[in-house]
């Protein structure tokens, strides 16, 4: 449990670089009877899984994931399912000219540090590769909080770089390359994106994610709030910089009568709470907002030094995104649902019998 | 650890409710050897503690910390040290009023919905009063972090509603009772909290919390990244709605150009990353900000339901911080201790026998 | 979670040295609704408690227990019980003698190894005093067991030194000061310690332990199995040398046809598997024996070394337990119970869906 | 988290049923720079590996291990390693007489009960060919363990049914297929299991595992005990149903005169302990008895029950081990080797500072 697990009942291990042979994850505590299969899974990793569009790497993987176990005909058997993708398209000659170099703003000198040596080949371990396997644990999230609970949970981009999306119509996220909600953000996007391709400069993005139908009575006190282990999902992301539940860092400019949902038996009549009070779920949606800040491989120089201490120049060519954020929103999805359906395990084993007269107040009418 | 224990291996567990007996911790994980008092400990809660201005709670708690274990002849022992505050100024009767009425924006109501009973003396275990162990808890990691590593870590209030401090004098900070390192927005910062508490409202706050000479190479990859438990350990904080690792969402709007921090060997030029890279410290300042919602308790009537669902006013007398953000920053400290302590663990752990050629980069100059 | 925490979701950590002021744990992970005073707890303290006849160590401990958090109004309220027991009769200066010299078999060695220094005052950490919290913890998963499951969990002497107890009478048990079930052989360990300790010697002995009424399909496959967690649990009390589960090492010589339990529908046919198999309950009672070593501190003289590496002889005065295995039957059942509470709640998280068409096999007829 | 992994500094989380199409493993923890290939991993693989001697099962297995991730140049980067191994001569056909019928001593029973179905092929996960992985975990364990602190794991096959090894000669263990230390008693053995494979039953065993050169101070104290976490390591393991440190079980009858290893300069003068004292390792020989059941599956017929709770016999056919403990040692030196390579991280983290004016007491003379 070094790092490379998230989840305390519903666990997720993950395993592999770059520019190794396979991805893949261990996914433990899966209820068994799930119906499950590798199409279920492969719907999101298509949606995260490069060179679909021409603002995103263009890194050639199929992502084709296999169970390799777990899965009996056609079920979860509530062992853990293996998950295996793997690497076909790497070239790591492509960094022959950073190897001994530091990239400003990317993880090569710290893991070097860390680790007393360096994988050049793409980012090694800290590759957003990586991230394949979490969409891929978190489709099997997905799923069982859909099924069992009617938990629906999705995402967008809210915005890249100065480009701010305005309207949340859910049906246009899938028509366009960004997984933005506003159409009429679309065509910005796109010539903001060509010119800073163009440029050989990357940029940032915030990605908005909500889960809905969750309900009340999940997460738990004090440390492992539902809030502070989504903080942690997310801010587990590469390049992820900050993280908000519902009104976030505008909390600090209100007054607690603009930011308290009032609660009628009708519902409660605004969700500023991102749908958690007290670490734990209300009912209303759970809305996240996670801050992706710009790659650090970009093709502009900038300065820095090599493993002799030099002061040199660095360029990156490889492939990489220009906007991590795009690709990002089925990673939030998975990292929200990962953690909800843990929460889901952790409240059925200490919560089971509990009941209240009370019905459940609906989320904001 | 259904929630109420903080780290891998420096462990904080908790324990209490506000108007119980008392509240204590168990901190696991602190090695032996380190000198430890009583009044280590206290000098922390002190700057916590509720009722030293008039913009905080009334409550009167001396807060006296009492070592019960962990430590001998004024050593840590290596085993685990118990810390217990005895409550005093109880007053339950406060809580007559709103015994069977959801408080809008408090987690009363999802606390019934999770336990399925009322605990309405003051908030029970989801007060604020809980934090004050964590403060006790955060101030071993401190003493232990500046002793054996040189690590200092210091906060203060960035943001109190409206008022920006815009200046960071850290000689300031113990000079007035809002930790605000910038002298000239104290005034300002009285006058709008005596006519707060006049209306009977509350508001929000931001903390920025930063770590200074923490080496480089502490942290995990994957999930466990220094900078997702400092998200974790920040949102567990009573209030918080938000969390930023260095430039946090301002990141959003930037390029790669402005945003990555180049490198020489005589220090980074900036620190956006807020010194972190790939979840593994640079060895540049840590800096965290942390957002607090206005307290829900407040003397301003809300909409809201009863136990037996009808439709009530619901009025919060008791005592309570009108800002909760105010008191925040030694807990902000602390969690930030907490972090970096049990990274600084992990660390010795795994990597102990790690060396480089290159020296570490310096902080920005 | 440095090694004074056990149990993944019903979780006890405990603190306090024999010889410091105070001894306690935090129980986390009970369900809300349980009905708990301190005199539910005190019953089992009670049955381990020193003193209680000229065969145990004569330090006079009432091991009056508080409860400080996590119960109101006599129910448990889901979040952290915290259990405190003042110590009372420290005597530090038994010690004196030996402070600087090394008991044989005993953990001072490696204690100091481990930890640098030495607390000479009762073994300080590592004393068997600190059992009582594993006692007071199990008394609350004991209860729970019962009300919600109707597990009932029964523990006895089957072994003091060569005197084997060969009929097992579950209600002689609480008659004699040993927890024998073979009133025939309590004169014979009467006479056995009076002599033991006029010779100033220790002695080993052999617990069983057994729980009834476990419902089949607790446990985990491959690593947390049942049986291996119990392993975990009874090899961490004090003075443990090995465990068995069912027929244990009389395994080794049976044949297949000899261990295996045939099954029918009006039960199985036998037991040697101690009501566990592949890791997981399978309805019948679970057996479970523990070996305890003869206790390191007597007055006859052993060759040791001091601090300063000289051969010394040492004597251990004090007051100690000639036999610690007679008060270790409500541990063992404690130790049971808080593993099997953790289970059952880990299938409540993952297998609260699962049923199936055959009814339960009932326990041996 | 749900039962799959062990360890918590070295963690291993295995995948993966017998009759699927791989198993395989993630070992977290590994410090960087241990250099290591497939072909150290695949030499304890060998040894356990079946099909090797007409007394074991004649499935056909080459168990070539692979690995995909965390090794780059020849050396461990500090990062998770995955290993797999393609199952390659499943025969589920061999499964279809008994797919509606539960072996008396067989997991079926109790798999269906936990997780609501069947699994028939071969056991599905409660095989012990899940053990594969726990070799191959451990062979990295073994590895660091010597070339970092000169620990020497070895083990050996101490009594097969009614026969004991008498003299332990660690040179003839690898000569005969049995792995046992006595050459006088191969010829038995052999005669032993070819009566025993004629009459179609299957017997116990119990395994001996020895650590040299174990620093002292490794290990935890209460419940994470070193001891209490070899307990849990060894009953994890398929058919063990009895652990014992050193005389075990033996202890019961002994005086403390008897049983305390005294100490001198020149050597502590016996090792009943087992080198663990407190739940620290004292620096002697840690030795563990681990106690094997015989198979369920054989071909005598037994009385059980089918799904439809039906009376009737079942005989088992497949491809089986008549003695499970024969292939045994390989796994036991495996989980002995993963249980102290993670108290050695842990004894870095938290007592890397630790010095002591005393120089180590060296093992028994």
């Amino acid at each position: 449990m070094s790092g490379n697990s998230f989840g305390k009942l519903f666990t997720v291990t993950s395993f592999g670089e770059s520019h190794g042979p396979a991805i893949g994850c261990i996914v433990d505590g899966c209820p068994p009877g799930l119906a499950l299969t590798e199409a279920d899974i492969q719907i999101d990793l298509d949606r995260r899984k490069p060179g679909q569009s021409r603002h995103t790497t263009q890194r050639r993987e199929a992502d084709e994931v296999q169970i390799l176990s777990g899965v009996f005909e056609g079920k979860t058997t509530g062992t853990t399912i293996a998950l295996i993708i793997h690497n076909t398209d790497q070239r790591s000659k492509d960094y022959g000219d950073i190897m001994d170099r530091f990239r400003p703003g990317h993880a090569d000198y710290t893991y070097y540090k860390k680790y007393g040596f360096r994988d050049y080949r793409g980012g090694g371990r800290s590759s957003a590769r990586e991230t394949a396997m979490r969409v891929a644990a978190g489709s099997i999230a997905k799923k069982w909080l859909f099924e069992r609970y009617g938990v629906v949970i999705r995402g967008y981009l809210s915005q890249l770089g100065p480009i701010v999306a305005e309207t949340l119509d859910w049906d246009e996220i899938a028509n366009n390359p960004f997984f933005c909600p506003d159409a009429s953000k679309v065509q910005p996007m796109e010539d903001y994106m060509d010119a800073l391709r163009k440029e050989g400069n990357s940029v940032g993005a915030k990605i908005t994610t909500v889960a809905s139908h969750v309900p009340p009575g999940w997460g738990e006190p004090i440390f492992d709030r539902l809030d502070a282990d989504i903080a942690h999902a997310m801010m587990s992301i590469n390049a992820a910089k900050g993280v908000e539940i519902g009104a976030g860092f505008d909390c600090v400019a209100q007054k607690g009568t603009e930011h308290r949902d009032e609660i009628t038996m009708q519902g409660f009549l605004s969700n500023h709470a991102g749908g958690i009070l007290g670490g734990i779920s209300s009912g209303q949606e759970v809305i996240v907002h996670t801050a992706f800040k710009p790659t650090s491989s970009m093709r502009l120089p900038g300065r820095t030094v090599n493993l002799d201490g030099e002061a040199v120049e660095v360029i990156t060519k490889g492939r990489h995104d220009p906007c991590v954020g795009i690709r990002a929103t089925p990673i939030c999805e998975a990292m929200l649902a990962i953690t909800l359906m843990d929460h889901a395990l952790r409240h059925r084993a200490q919560n089971a019998d509990v009941t209240t007269d009370l019905p459940d107040i609906p989320a904001s009418p």
